[in-house]
């Protein structure tokens, strides 16, 4: 695993999203998980949210979404029928991102796939990091009454091993 | 309440507001709510913190102001004036919102005012939400000695009832 | 200020808390403010709110209140009526503290009060903490338009030289 | 729904859960999601997290697990084997509980399961709190393609009417 | 590594801790790294903060100091001296623990130490979790300038190897 | 301390600085320590952690980073070199500054630096904070054996008394 050494300011990539941002603070907590799902499910890359302290002495809630430009829309309509929010902030951000891709790996315990980071083109491809599929994970470590650390780390040996 | 079927494309509305942020470190948490107190009376639309793990293990805490852009500076002078901060962080963000109206609803506990948030104009108007104006049932709820959700709910019945 | 040097071991105080906590994922953010009030009323000690990762990704609040242990019947009486715990688990707790003392000082803009943690007794008694009271100084800040430190060490100062 | 007037002192309800407790610096929070389905699988009756900001500036993650007494081995078993945590507290803490019951309310959009809290027995039995089932309400909201919130409010005008 | 399979119920080992808790919202933050390590100078086993939403709007801060019973004394002195609280709560907790040893592993970038974390007496012992030391793997990060993950990797990798 | 009467419009600094942020929630927290130093070592002006709840219960973090805009890249490269992610958003934004000085106090207990941030040129500056320097404080502190905010007023108190 070479890391760390790859000239990386050759091989930057960039793409562009929106971030969108609410703080509720008059909405039951029960409705974020829902509302995670749904933003994901219409296209959403990435949802979070962090515990705000608003006036009043309320432990309001803040919702960030990552999405592309194109789904502003869809996610906004979602987060507007589904809570309580007036209003909906928006910046367009400049990301930096790695290349992605996945591949199988085979283990001891069948076919786990992996997904591998890199930077940099062709010869030059480094790998900056490689994830164990959490689902695959988890599913494995079930079957086999394995502790997930355990299966992912069988995963990450197996991968380096090849 | 016929939410989640209008058209909204057609009925977005949008204004920019200016988002203040600075990380606070070494300042005693009382300062916070008399600074909300200050922030509001000048103006700003809302406010809030959220903790932040500072570099020495400090529990830092990042400060959100919420403003329009000609409050910038009036938001700005509080904050230097009552905080220990050097620097303040701004960002112009696209905002989209709900069009807000408040109506009087008649309950068994008297007149209780209520927001409604709606999409859309004329015949096409759809209501989004609707909050009971949680200082009028405080008042409510403390002086017939009933939970403050029994009265929200009340004043909720009431209004689609009506 | 001859802090630090006092033998603690001879000077400690201590009683009995009940400590009572139930962690909260399905209320509005906006019910806490006003159950604080309730709880304080009622002779609650201290009252606070942590955010918590409950289960299905909820956003939820673990509420805390430290009470004397004859307050217990009360503040559950309260929490049950004003939130939607199903159950809140109680523990009782030994507590060391602080003797404390309220004094007036006189300062170049009236008179404001400080509270002044000891330790030990008679001529052994050494000033641990002096806490300017905060509703006193916000009143002075907002009357003279002075920063809320400023006159948090204008009290300070005052009552260090008497 | 006649709340808070019911003398809670004759029906206090009480019951003894054990808190296990365990602050994690060094765990993929990946984890913590597989965690705690496992721990509701054994019994556990509520697990959460909070973050905690732990020495040498790592955001740490504190795990509460709220069991039956009889449940604190299972659980320890499951935290030992997933975490990397090496010790783990217990505290025993008696709980103040409502009765629940389950009931089925019609709905235009078919059966939804209610969790009703009550205090009291016989004709002095109180309604305390009326939950609609989340799992329910969802299902619902996604087949209707309705508003989580509005779903809940439909159900709970059901109960009430009836 | 055979996790997870060893019979835990006849290898628990147990001891007692105190957990000492005071909720501070009028502090600096930047009190709080010095404090920590004051704290573990003194002998504390763990020590972290959380932030709490208390009363009037002020983002507080809970202390939380993990200490043998024998160590109360001198933990309490420090934070009453250090910090403005009044009152510092304390729970005598049983902990379940895992049996550690220290070894030392050889990489191709030096010695680094591991602390090993185990079940079980003899031959029945079970290796649960092992962490590299994280100032040794600092330490070979910083001078062959590695990721601190890969170091970590690697003495994983050269410790199950042996 | 003449604070809060300068005409503030007149004296206002603005600089541009980039902010970088990034959710990760599959890397130990271990990790955040050592990569706040690498950062503020390549000259992040500032580095901070919040608490996130992710998708699928996860207790992520976000980090952010303030840098000047030529800080960019190799900020980006740490950020990726040692964490997990695989994406790092930035915007570019203004910033409100005070003007800083350090100047040397001369107390009982030696020469302790103070930073001073000030508005306005000349005769109309305007000294808006007092910083004691938290490393000068602490060493002293500890030499001492005296609390840490009794240094830090002493620190204060030698200087407006010069």
């Amino acid at each position: 695993m070479d890391r760390g050494k790859c000239d990386r300011k050759k091989n930057s990539n960039v793409d562009i999203v929106a971030v969108l941002e609410t703080q509720i603070d008059d909405l039951s907590p029960q409705v974020f998980g829902y509302l995670f799902d749904l933003l994901l499910d219409v296209g959403a890359l990435d949802v979070f949210t962090q515990s705000a302290m608003m006036k009043k002495s309320r432990p309001g809630v803040l919702l960030t979404v990552i999405c592309q430009v194109d789904k502003i829309e869809a996610c906004e309509e979602i987060i507007f029928r589904e809570t309580t929010t007036l209003g909906i902030r928006q910046s367009i951000q400049k990301r930096s991102i790695l290349d992605r891709e996945v591949k199988i790996v085979d283990t001891q315990y069948g076919k786990i796939r992996v997904k591998i980071a890199t930077q940099g083109k062709g010869e030059n491809t480094t790998i900056i990091n490689v994830h164990p599929e959490y689902e695959d994970c988890i599913a494995i470590a079930r079957q086999f009454n394995q502790p997930l650390t355990t299966i992912q780390k069988i995963v990450l040996d197996a991968f380096f091993i090849d």
